[in-house]
């Protein structure tokens, strides 16, 4: 069993999300929206930090899972996507919890079954696997699909470990 | 009387420059790097978080101040300065300090005279200005160059608000 937090890093909007994983089996916890649209960047991050910080005192999570850098950004907007990204993983980072990074493609091809899926697949398909209500918001849905990858790859690696011959070679490894 | 810290942030050498600034005068207190060429990203950032924690505990800086992006980068290495970058600026907002931000080219403007000022005649200035026994590092010569830009225009705006007609629209002021 492990709790892991996923967050999509972004300068007005980061979302999070918390899941249970179980083997491959995965829970819903909660997920949700760091708003910081107002402000100077310097307090936008503190609020991104203090969020962060404050996700990992309420779940005690395990497991971080952050997405990699989106590389067709200007530099402008990579500069601030690292911005908000850095303070996210430097709060993880000194809470001892071990920081784990994936490709968007990685992410989709986890949660979808390809890695060009758009984002009404990505949510309807975190919908489905977490047994939502609802279609849960693009951020938050995100952040869960981020949570996901990296327990189906984590637990895929498991597998692989323990040489169960179907298993390998698959690194993501998901019901459906 | 003010203490100001200046950050010349990088993901893998963060410069920084402790000076002490009496209006026009400045004093040199401090300089150095934070390297961080090992390990993963995380642990990287956490050891810009923590030295820059340490710097303002240590020096007690009333203000803080930040080179603004460099937009010649390509995406790549925008978004890893970014996240140094962003760390830095959070150390600064988590402990109350306003956070400064300057140009390349104002930077170099403010201790030059010339914004296309070439690296060594950055670091030959920033001795001459603190009147350094040796040349500077160049990342901490890019620090404490940042540090006296920013005192230099808080000086200089002062100097406006008390309507010095003499230096009125010199928005830098330096000897020499």
């Amino acid at each position: 069993m492990a709790i892991i937090l996923g967050i999509d890093p972004g300068s007005r909007v980061t979302g999070f999300g918390v899941i249970n994983a179980i083997g491959q089996r995965v829970e819903y916890i909660t997920s949700g929206c760091i708003r910081c649209d107002d402000g100077e960047m310097p307090q936008r991050l503190q609020t991104i930090f203090t969020s962060v910080n404050e996700l990992i005192e309420t779940w005690s999570p395990q497991q971080f899972a952050i997405e990699q850098v989106f590389m067709g950004k200007n530099a402008a907007s990579a500069l601030k996507l690292g911005q908000a990204r850095g303070v996210a993983m430097v709060a993880a980072a000194l809470q001892q919890l071990p920081v784990a990074e994936y490709a968007p493609r990685a992410i989709k091809m986890a949660v979808t079954g390809t890695g060009g899926a758009e984002k009404e697949q990505v949510q309807h398909m975190v919908q489905t696997l977490l047994k939502l209500p609802g279609r849960p918001q693009a951020d938050a849905a995100d952040a869960l699909a981020i949570a996901l990858c990296h327990a189906f790859t984590a637990a895929s690696l498991v597998a692989q470990a323990g040489a169960r011959g179907s298993r390998r070679g698959r690194p993501l490894n998901f019901p459906g």
